[in-house]
């Protein structure tokens, strides 16, 4: 494994990125100082644009320059780097579709179905009805008065908006986030995490998770050359992270999940992607999703341990993505958060370790993606590292109040004698049920396809099978330029109406080929959504026989 | 002036930022490449952290590294550059004798009054009525049934519902921001505008306008070097701007307002800036805030068209701040939009300045800063930096939805013979009047005291009076290592409990001091605050004379 390769997938249109894996030195690319092609005007203060010699056919008859300023070879390279994979041309693409559909063109569908995102209101989920009430009476607390809404909504909007300036929603807040939502985070990770102390000082209320991360390595990169920070991260990965890395020009260092083992994560190869990596960068950060997107695995307590312990002797500050802690499925799985385990490794750990976690409204149960809420809560910060966080988060003034007000619900929902406690209780239930279900459903649909082999399911909102792509296809994407996997799932967008993502937008081991699709279609609809699945693949693997 | 400099705020606890205005070499040090203090760990891969020569006294008895990964010697440089001074230390100062207030300490006043940043519904400023409707509507349809709301409200909320993924706030949006809404936007912006014609593929829906206005800087920065890009910005300037440019390490390209021409924008000032930038740095963008935040001054139209056609001349791309555009007091002044301004000069400027111009929910008469709404037009941009802008907003997913559903109510407000129509005509109409009266107020009061200069606060929300503070006072701050007017901000705070923000946070022409006080309390509360600032600045000056 240690010699193998993978590419990020190319978008025609929006720039290339070829990310060497494994961590060799052919990832050096991304640490050089980003190159402006326009040529610096130096001295030419006074000189008009015509006098400085630009190119004849770029003037207009006045002889004022017709070129544009900001051109994609003038603009910030590393921008250019960036690509994010969930949003990427298939999803456009499935766009268009939609509206060609909806103009009346006849397709061999009648529907797209985009299951390439976590988005589960889009997909049918229904809210909690809770949090809901308390987020109208929070917009137009004239509702207070209203009979149809439940004392404990009440109160809970009483509450947030009393914490607000002004009592409105429409104030900005701290630039950490509301106090008192910041206190009721601290209390429901305590609960969480039987008991272990936490500070509402280290909470940072974020615009989703999203936010957080990047602010966390932001903070981490510094360095040039063979100094440069590497940050480690998973393949399969969440390509925010590779975008966030590629835009700060920080090192991307890829260790290996085990697909093999249901994805789990091996010290050895951790190991062995650091080592790699000194020889061309400064390794500062080791990032770890769990439960893992895009490969639904939930790491063990013995698991998370070990990788507690690499960071420390290796000396990796940790960043646990943990927005999917509620959505675990698999019998004998159980989620552990790192902050949990950490502490429970004693103090010669608790207190040195640096740990930064995450945590978001928009997965879970909840599915609140577009209210934007999140928190990340940080261990062992440095206190001067910690005062340039709050006064860098101060610049973009304070997350949107909204999703503070939601987090706040999430993390304080109605308890045991509350009047809305039964029905908070059972639309939870009613969810996360409906995705175990789901979950196991994908797993078994896919596995009995000849060619797609599905690991286990075992947590977040996503499967992430293998499939087996026959050499006449991956010969023929190659003569388009595409990636086989993507190739693939284009075709059966086209056919099918069915949106996924290829597997080379996460990163995987050269020469293998995955999807990723989400479990979030309603029952009935996956069903048919993963029979139309098989029905390509046969079809597909037939045709390039 | 043009030999004057002007220096930025420093934060003790929170590093130094020193900027030399007039744009003279001595800004180079912002364009140096980062450097990290933190000595690279080349080809160290299997030693521990023991072995690489750690300071002794940082080791646990273990061998085990107690070091911070993360610390202020080797964090992200650039962070530590950015100064946010509307957020700065007089702000925590003034959140501290809040709590101690709270706790029963005894202060010379009841109150701390927060006139350092503008948050209207904090300083007690109403919603909308409507907007809140539509926004309980949204958040908790249920209520579609409910009898208490308009028609029209429930109107516009089916309408925003039918726009979302599932119909729910909950669902992302696209990148770019909801089709109905950016629709919307283009048809007020050409309402706006006298007709002038607007795309609404032109239209980026984002999180408040900051988070425009720096995506729109990210894209513009590379070069290194004497090639690195510079950004023109006013002085004094909003300190987003100069917050943004320290973090992407572009060049600030400093132009001075002319106070004495009630902070009126010179030509010839622009050019002397640009000339003496163009011998350290490519000078690429043109940042303009209209009406002026801090400096309430609103641009003639003339002004403008010269400052298009400078742009135009020395190919800047121009950056048009634009959220207070409802907000204009003063008779004879009058809101012009660049985009209008450029279309009315006819194709050799229309069809080829590059313009983006920001807006938001956050000012105005709607004062909705917590809902983080706002939107960006882009005018000639190129077609590949346009697919790489909508590329690079698809990592952050979408701007929160409540404030795009926000946005979307300020730009398709109640119409005429619509249920609300009298009610939103009302209420926005109180708001800006007392916004105008206050404006007048605040001018009157503080041209009374001696010592105290104030420009007429055309527009905005913001006076930045001119203060003259004695030499021993000069003297007194030198040697605690404060700016005079922090020095002065600071002993106003502890003594009245007004919190205001020192000119040196948003730069001013050097031996000239200021501060900025929002125009926001309420009347009866505003006048005292005027009172007890002309009663400080008395005092103060006697004390140090």
């Amino acid at each position: 494994m240690s010699g193998s390769r993978m590419r990020l997938l190319s978008h025609r249109n929006v720039g290339l990125l070829l990310l060497s894996g494994g961590g060799g030195p052919s990832a050096r690319p991304l640490t050089s100082p980003p190159v402006c092609s326009s040529s610096p005007a130096r001295a030419l203060s006074s000189l008009s644009a015509t006098r400085r010699g630009l190119p004849k056919e770029k003037m207009s008859e006045n002889g004022m320059s017709r070129a544009k300023v900001l051109t994609i070879d003038t603009m910030n390279p590393t921008v250019k780097k960036v690509e994010y994979a969930v949003r990427g041309p298939i999803v456009q693409r499935a766009v268009e579709l939609e509206r060609e559909l909806s103009e009346g063109m006849k397709k061999p569908f009648a529907e797209v179905i985009k299951a390439n995102i976590g988005d589960a209101h889009a997909m049918g989920q229904q809210p909690i009805t809770f949090f809901r009430q308390v987020l109208a009476l929070c917009s137009y607390p004239e509702l207070l008065s209203d009979s149809i809404f439940p004392e404990d909504a009440k109160n809970r909007a009483c509450r947030i908006l009393n914490s607000c300036g002004g009592n409105s929603l429409g104030a900005y807040s701290a630039s950490q986030g509301i106090e008192s939502v910041r206190q009721d985070v601290a209390r429901y990770i305590e609960r969480r995490d039987g008991g272990v102390p936490c500070d509402p000082d280290n909470i940072y209320l974020t615009t989703g998770a999203s936010d957080g991360i990047v602010t966390m390595l932001k903070l981490l990169v510094c360095g040039e050359g063979a100094g440069r920070t590497g940050v480690m991260i998973s393949i399969p990965q969440y390509p925010l992270y590779s975008a966030a890395l590629a835009e700060l020009g920080a090192v991307q260092i890829n260790y290996y999940l085990n697909e093999e083992k249901c994805w789990s994560l091996d010290i050895s190869e951790l190991q062995r992607a650091l080592n790699e990596a000194r020889r061309y960068c400064n390794p500062r950060a080791l990032c770890i999703i769990n439960p893992g997107n895009p490969t639904g695995q939930v790491q063990s307590r013995q698991c998370i341990e070990d990788v507690i312990r690499f960071a420390a002797k290796e000396r990796l500050f940790l960043m646990a993505d943990e927005v999917y802690q509620d959505n675990v499925y698999a019998e004998g799985c159980q989620f552990h958060s790192f902050k949990k385990v950490l502490f429970e490794m004693g103090p010669e750990y608790s207190e040195s370790v640096e740990l930064a976690s995450f945590h978001s409204t928009s997965k879970c149960y909840m599915g609140e993606c577009g209210f934007r809420g999140g928190y990340m809560e940080i261990i062992n910060m440095d206190d001067e590292v910690k005062a340039q966080l709050t006064k860098l988060l101060s610049v973009r003034l304070c997350p949107p109040v909204p999703g503070q007000a939601l987090m706040d619900l999430v993390v304080n929902p109605p308890q045991p004698g509350e009047p809305s406690y039964e029905r908070f209780i059972s639309e939870r239930t009613a969810t996360l049920s409906a995705l175990a279900e789901k979950a196991k459903l994908t797993e078994q649909v896919l596995n009995t396809v000849e060619g797609i082999r599905c690991n286990p399911v075992q947590g977040a909102m996503y499967s992430f099978p293998r499939i087996t792509i026959p050499e006449k296809a991956i010969k023929e994407a190659t003569d388009v330029g595409q990636q086989p996997d993507m190739f693939y799932c284009m075709k059966m967008l086209e056919e099918t109406g069915i949106c996924l993502v290829p597997g080379s937008g996460f990163g995987q081991k050269d020469g293998t080929y995955h999807f990723r699709m989400t479990i979030l279609p309603p029952k009935d609809k996956l069903k048919i959504l993963l029979n139309k699945v098989q029905e390509f693949h046969q079809k597909f693997t037939q045709q390039y026989s």
